[in-house]
Formats: C-alpha cells, structure tokens, sequence
C-alpha cells in the first residue's frame, strides 16, 4: 500500500520537545527539556479524595457528556477567574483536553490555509506545530521585554493582513517575560481597530515569584467576552497535574459556538471523569493555597539555576531571570548551535530544549531553553555540573 | 469585532445527535436518541479500585505523558486483540480519546479538501462531520443486509478515485447489520488492489446477541498491521463507560506515526490518568465476563423493543432486528419525514434521532434511529407508548 498523505503534514515537524521526553524516558538523563511540574508537588491526596467523591455520586459519573464540557467544573473556574477579575458566563466557556486543544480547535474554525496568524519571537513551539499542520502563513513580530513592539505589530498588520495573532503575555514561553500594562493595552488597542483575534495563551500566570507585578490579562482589558476580540485559554496542568488533560477557552459566544461544533466532530468530549475531578478538588481543596506552595518551591528552584549560572558566567552566554512560569531562556555566544550542543549534553546525561523551534521564522540557532521545575536541588546541581562539561567543550577556547 | 470564520465551517452541521442529548438533558424524556450505553452497567467498583490502584503508584501517575498514549495499556489492548485473533504490536497502536477522536486524526493526515471518501449509505453522522469540517467529498456506497455491494465500489472507485472508505462491518451505526465473510474479504481486495486506505470503525464489535456469527474484522483478514490497507479503531466506551475517552486505532507504523504527530498538534495527549485507570482494569477485572453481562441485558433490550415494534404493526413501517450493537433502524412510510416526527415525539416525551443525518448525501427523510440499550425495561415499555403516540398523529388514517 502507498500511502498518499495529506498536505497538512508538509513542513510539519514533530514537537521537538515531545521528542526528547521520549528519548529520555526511563533513563538516568537530567532533564531541563520538558514543561514538567515538579511531581513531588502534586495534589495526589487532594485528587485522590476528589475522584472519590465523584465515584460517591453514583454511576451517571461514568456516562458521555457535553460537548461544552461539565457545567460544574464550568461554573467553578467560572468563580475562580472572576475572583482574578475576569468576569465569564459558563456559556463563554468551552472545556478542553489541555489549552494545547484550544489552540488547536479556534485554529481549525478560523484558520484557512495562506491565512496570516502573528506570533512572538520566540514562541511556544506546539503553537507554531498547529499553526502548520492547518497550512498557515506564520509571521514573527519583534519585541523587548516589556512585550510586543506595537510599531512592527501595525507595521506587520498593514503588511500581511493577518487574522490573528497568538500571545503569551504573561511569563511567556519560552522567554518567561511579562508584558507592561502599557504594551498590554496598546496591543489590544491595535487589533481590535484592525479586526484581528486575539489569541492569549495563559497556562504559567499562576506561577509568578516574589513581589512580581501582574497585570489583567488582555482578555480582562478588553471588558466582556461578548463581542471581544480576544480569546483565552489556560489550563489545570501546571496548578493542579498535567494527566487531568483539563485546559478551557473563553471568548465570544459565536467563537465558542463554533470551536464547540468542531470539538464534537474531533473527540465528542474531553475526559468528563476527570473534569468531575477536578470540580469536587476546586470545590473541597485550597487551590489558591496549593498554588502559592507551587509558586515558593519554584522560585526557590528559579533562584538556584540563577545561581548556578551566575557562577559558571560561560563568556558570552546571557539569561534573564524569569519572573515566574517555568523557563530560563540562554542565548549563547553567536555560532554555536544549539542543537549541536544538545548530543553532547545527552552524552553528559543532560537535556534541554533548542531554541530553534520556538521560532517561525529565521530561527537564532544559538539559544535554548532551561527548564527549572521539574528536578530538584540535588539534580539542578549535578544537571548543571553535566551542562557546563557540555557547553565547556564547544565554546570557544579563552 | 467581526470574526471571519475558517471555510471549515462551510456546510458543518452540528451532530443531531448531541444537539438532542443536550436538549432533553434534565427532563423527564425518555431518549432513544443517543447511542448512550445503560447506566446501572457501569463497572463502577472496578473503575474506582482501579484509580485507587493508579493513585498506589505514586505522584508521577499525574505527570503528562506520551502522546501516543500509557504504554502498559497498549500492551494491555494488544493482548486483548490477540485473543480475539488480531496481532499488533504497541508500535503500531495510538491511544485517542475515544475513537471519534481516531477518525479526525487520520482524516487530519490523509485527507486534503476536495479528496474523495466513500462511505456506507447511510453511516455514522459524526464520521460524516470529521469528514465535512476537512472539506472532503462524500461519497456513498450502496449495499444490502450483507454488507457493501462490491459491484457499486468498484463503479465509485473508478468514477471518483477515492483516497479512502470509511465503513463499520460488524453491528453498523445506524444500520445494525453485520457484513458477510465473504463481503469483508471482498471489499478488502477490492481496496487494495485500488489504494484505497480502508477505516475500519469497531465500536460496538463486542456487543453481540445470542449465537450470532461473527467474522474476523477486515483488520484482520488483511494480515498483517505493517503495509495493511486498514486502519481499525475500537473504544471502551461501550464495553467500559464512555466518561474515560479512551479509543485506540492501529494500523500501519507510519500511519500511526503520523496520527502520533497530529495528535501532538491537536492536544499532546489524552488523559493518562483514564489511561492508567483503564489499565489496572484490564489487569485485575474481567472485562470479558463484563461484556458477556452487557450482551445479556442489551439483548433483552432489544428483544423487548422487537416486541413491541411487532405488537404496534404500524402500517408502512419497516425494520429489521439487529443481530448486535445498541440501535433500531426503522424505515416510516413514505413521505413522513422523522425530523418533523421528532418534535411530536418530543412533546409526548420521547426522543429519538432523524435518518437524514446519516446520510452523506441523498437522505432518506421517512428513516429514523432508535437506541435500546439506555432506557430500562419500564422505559422502554412507556417510551414506545409516546412513541406510538407521535407516529398515529403522523400516520395516514387507515
């Protein structure tokens, strides 16, 4: 049989990412790859009891549900958001499998193939993925660390006419910046006068560390769901555990319509056992405390990469320091590759992620990302040590 | 803002089905509209001692996983075809949220807009949405009580070059017929010797009544998974509780690769916890002793639905008792047209779903569907009376 594939898989590359987690599973390898919460700080009690009193409620637990996703769950991040300031009805609200489904399903009812979608420089890699995989035209526009530059954004607007743009504005991966409220504003400002969706990727605003100032989400700026040319997502697996799959999109009733309708047509419904789950845990577990257990533990995490960067001070490698979320990004001195690095730091029994793929375009192959939340004191110490005898062996003799 | 939606949506009907399940979700109707297994079925000890067994393991039970799904239930799933005679191995397996989710996938990576599917006359309303929302042509095959008319596919195949057939051989959706040896190796050379990739859909394979012949699936009879012409997808969602959203679909290694790296685009992965629960079912619970309860209580269903359909003899109505699989296909007289049946049948109490969804083009108004397996004997005593009700108000006078 030969296979006559799909057009879709053209330039379509595997996630990088997805990748290494796989190469490195089961085996003695550091790894800063993946976006992989620490394990020792999962609810698994909190879940445990929370799926138990689901199981209390009797068989129609285990029944289909709604498309939309459970009413209750709804309801209560609903409740949660609004005490963030974000106010939505349950109607305003589809539940997903994870934010990347989000991602996935407004691309797949807005999205025709040559249409124009904007995105940082850099941005999360998976994003681009299903950019791709619908035959989309990916434009990067530049920024700073307060954000987007809102001048290349209207210049790249009159340019290419997009139909939307997709932003991390809040501890964004891979860079872990925070727009100002100002870049905030004015972006929102510019594309709701040029007709372009917002798309607001928001799974690590919960993750900030210290006196980090938070600005309202773009989608709070914007006032209401109805008519806002903005739409958000965010997601349980980096508060609660990833294997919930539980992510949900608000925006627009037509846009949430739709992204429903198509939803059916590509899985019916998300895992309703575990959307009934994480409802008894919202509902019977301090969230807001368990986040701010999370939050403390990452810093602490954050704060010794810093360190151990600090000290090694590789000549000509630059970082900032992230002000929450889950990543350092480095950039190394200009000509080294860092997927050329990345064998050698297999070698060393370290892994990261390359820079490359988080871009669309014009990829700055001397950068990579640095996972800090998944491994512990012990490991980001000896990943480090593993790290330096890696990058000590391509840079440059001083 | 005025959004500009993706050409996606273009002639993308919502599923009428899931429409009906939402309308009447808290009243006091009785639905044969759904394909909703029974309730009071669900293994709901097994389930929860199987989440306590996961949640035993540890925290990194809750950690994301592999996108091509929980390996120890691959293997599960595979010794459980090998059982029934089907041999693959996990490298060849993907784990889906539910098989719907199977369907999108592959049409993801091997169908581009304009592309050719044919399928049975009628079929499964939720394959023809995937189908739709890609932009693909549909075209229908015809057949009898046995199965796909060879004659008719080969005509097809030659007028319209097709890409794919999409067909359900053993207790079909809407239809409930069973294809014959003879037909399913038929249809298997004919696709083969074409090119034409076959998607075998198998949800219901395991719900069958009394001494019913059954015969291998078209997976089966093509070998091997490696080269085959033939994708099968099955689901617990019938066998198990459709909550958990597990399917799975094998086939040919780089199909499923590519399925894989879809999926990675569409939402990482489906939730490894149902994943793992599903697992520790498989291993300490007899899932086989399981079904054969259902077949019983499924069976007595149906019977009683036989029954009374024979006891009401409403002139010009025909239908043929299934052998297997959860549904009643009923043909009305004539120029009565279900979808103006249902809101009587609605307003009397009762549910059902029109034919015409069912049919990719060329629908046969005067056809409707009917489930057995949710309601219970009394339900399905009173249902029929409404039902009875709504088809006199309907019927010629005699």
């Amino acid at each position: 049989m030969k296979f006559q594939f799909s057009k879709s898989l053209d330039g379509f590359s595997s996630s990088a990412v997805r990748d290494i987690l796989k190469l490195t599973q089961g085996k003695s390898i550091i790894s800063f790859a993946g976006g992989l919460p620490a394990e020792e700080l999962f609810p698994l009690d909190a879940v445990s009891e929370a799926f138990q009193r689901v199981m209390a409620q009797g068989k129609s637990a285990l029944q289909y549900g709604l498309t939309e996703g459970y009413i209750p769950l709804r309801q209560s991040i609903a409740n949660w958001m609004g005490e963030k300031g974000i106010q939505v009805s349950i109607d305003q609200m589809l539940l997903t499998t994870g934010s990347q489904q989000a991602i996935d399903l407004l691309t797949r009812i807005y999205i025709d193939p040559g249409d124009v979608i904007l995105v940082e420089e850099p941005t999360y890699l998976a994003a681009i993925q299903v950019f791709q995989s619908r035959g989309a035209k990916i434009v990067s526009v530049s920024g700073d660390k307060d954000g987007l530059d809102p001048d290349d954004l209207k210049a790249k607007i009159n340019e290419h006419h997009p139909k939307m743009i997709y932003v991390i504005p809040t501890f964004s991966n891979p860079t872990g910046k925070v727009w100002s409220l100002e870049r905030r504003q004015s972006v929102l400002n510019i594309c709701r006068e040029a007709e372009v969706l917002i798309l607001e990727d928001d799974p690590y605003g919960e993750i900030k560390f210290g006196d980090t100032e938070t600005y309202p989400s773009i989608f709070a700026l914007s006032g209401q769901a109805e008519g806002s040319c903005v739409v958000y997502t965010s997601t349980f697996s980096k508060t609660v555990a990833p294997a919930l799959r539980t992510g949900w999109v608000v925006g627009d009733p037509e846009l949430i319509r739709n992204m429903s309708r198509m939803k059916q047509a590509a899985d019916l419904h998300s895992s309703t056992l575990d959307q009934q789950t994480l409802h008894q845990l919202m509902e019977h577990f301090d969230l807001n405390q368990h986040i701010r257990t999370i939050r403390a533990h990452y810093e602490e995490r954050m704060r010794l990469m810093a360190d151990l960067l600090t000290e090694r001070n590789w000549p000509g490698v630059t970082w900032i320091e992230p002000k929450g979320g889950m990543f350092f990004w480095v950039e190394l001195p200009e000509g080294i590759r860092a997927e050329e690095l990345l064998p050698k730091a297999v070698e060393q029994g370290v892994a990261f992620v390359p820079g490359y793929p988080f871009y669309a375009g014009n990829a700055k192959h001397n950068t990579m990302r640095l996972n800090y939340t998944h491994s512990d004191r012990e490991s980001l110490i000896e990943g480090m040590n593993r790290l330096d005898r890696a990058i000590q062996s391509v840079l440059p003799v001083r």
